[in-house]
């Protein structure tokens, strides 16, 4: 998908709403456990009920991983089926991979050849060849981890360089990596004052936007200060929507509660003129 | 395994060489692919010839997850088959994970109650909560990436932050996070020169050393300025040893290459008084 296409998508939505399929077997109804794939029945129905108001699903891979083989063949279900919607919903392997060229570029396949995802989460640590492979694919896109929402955001993404703190060195050097047609930030919520500030360093590019709900990023201040004439921002919401009942109603109140977001967000999108 | 664990299989073996299970189905013999299972059939061979000779065993997850869900199960199959070693040898998920806490948490899960293994490889970006959850398991090691052996090393982790280069910063804070029997750092081979004043920062720690062979990596230089009183680190090598020949006898070509290269470690390794 392109950012054209990504663009269409918000607008004829009037979202920007990404649901992060945190899926835990834990957490989900007791009465999904009857079927093969619990998993994926319950990652099914949340998408089948949220279709309409997301943009966007954010599979979160270690919740995959931690069930070994079956949560990766929950995960490629998942995939599986998603790509029945393309051009509907924007996909986002939330991996945070990253590693030297050779190996990079394995995980570049992995995610944008064999499960198809449109984009992947990508960690800055260890610098460009390990974010390249993944900016070789046409149409395809990298999250690339600026400002996270976490507590540990304050550990050294803070750092003075001399020349900016490091996050602000990182979302300044990956421009000259990627276009803001292939490349975009992770920058949590939690962080909302900051985004006005990142707004100006990068003010073609999308962020991707984690924190807000269970972290205690605030959607307001976030959308004030970082909504962009082409929108600019995608916002993750998961336990808030994806465990929003533990009943046998889970996937309604999913849609009850996406919808209460995306109708918070539509009062900050501006209007775009090609509506 | 814990770190005196680890020390008595570097003395029994007077060897701390890692091979890399960088497992590539296109480059392994074209004769494997009439097994069921290719690259565990490869990785098995490996192992058995060289379980005499290295301590440790690195698989790198790109590598399985380039080919999805067949690829999972060949790493699954891969840690069942190393896990019968148990004490014997040390075992690595190459996977620089790292996320808020409550996913760092799902991925310790995968590697090392799922799969197994005695360490993961994490990223530092995120910050303490994203590496703690790692480090709750009893002789389990986190292998934090300090310097990385990539070209692009050198585009943040060298920053200059008032308080040190980044990565002394990312060494240095660590160690409030994790003891020397339960952290490791990467450090890359390709950056010798700085293996004396790493060994100063972080004295009692072990390093995982990539970029030996192929990378370019220098094993002496790296041994004489990185070696401590306990050894302090594991040498990988991967493509050297694995890829040694491309015919049938890959397994007795992968034994030679990594005999030969333990026979050059010995020369370095400083006799303990426990032998």
């Amino acid at each position: 998908m392109n950012k054209k296409e990504l663009l269409q998508l918000i607008i004829k939505k009037r979202s920007f709403l990404c649901v992060g399929l945190d899926t835990d077997i834990q957490l989900i109804p007791q009465y999904l456990l009857k079927y093969p794939d619990p998993v994926f029945e319950f990652n099914k129905a949340i998408i089948d009920a949220t279709i309409d108001l997301a943009i966007a699903y954010k599979p979160n891979l270690a919740f995959y991983e931690s069930m070994g083989l079956s949560g990766w063949a929950s995960l490629e279900k998942t995939m599986k089926y998603l790509n029945q919607f393309k051009g509907q919903v924007f996909t986002i392997a939330d991996a945070k991979r990253g590693d030297i060229g050779n190996t990079s570029k394995m995980y570049a396949k992995a995610f944008f050849e064999h499960l198809d995802f449109d984009s992947v989460t990508v960690a800055p640590y260890m610098g460009e060849d390990s974010v390249k492979p993944f900016l070789e694919y046409k149409d395809k896109w990298v999250i690339l981890l600026g400002l996270t929402s976490n507590k540990g955001s304050n550990d050294f993404q803070f750092l003075e360089t001399g020349n900016g703190k490091l996050y602000e060195q990182v979302i300044t050097k990956a421009q000259q990596w990627g276009t803001p047609d292939q490349l975009m930030f992770v920058i949590g919520a939690t962080h909302p004052e900051a985004f006005k500030h990142i707004r100006q360093l990068a003010p073609d590019y999308f962020y991707l936007v984690p924190g807000v709900g269970a972290q205690g990023g605030d959607m307001q201040k976030t959308c004030e200060n970082g909504l962009s004439a082409d929108c600019g921002l995608i916002i993750n919401s998961a336990r808030n929507i994806i465990y929003a009942s533990k009943g046998e109603d889970f996937a309604q109140a999913a849609q009850k509660s996406a919808r209460k977001t995306v109708e918070e967000m539509a009062n900050y999108l501006p209007v775009f003129s090609k509506e």
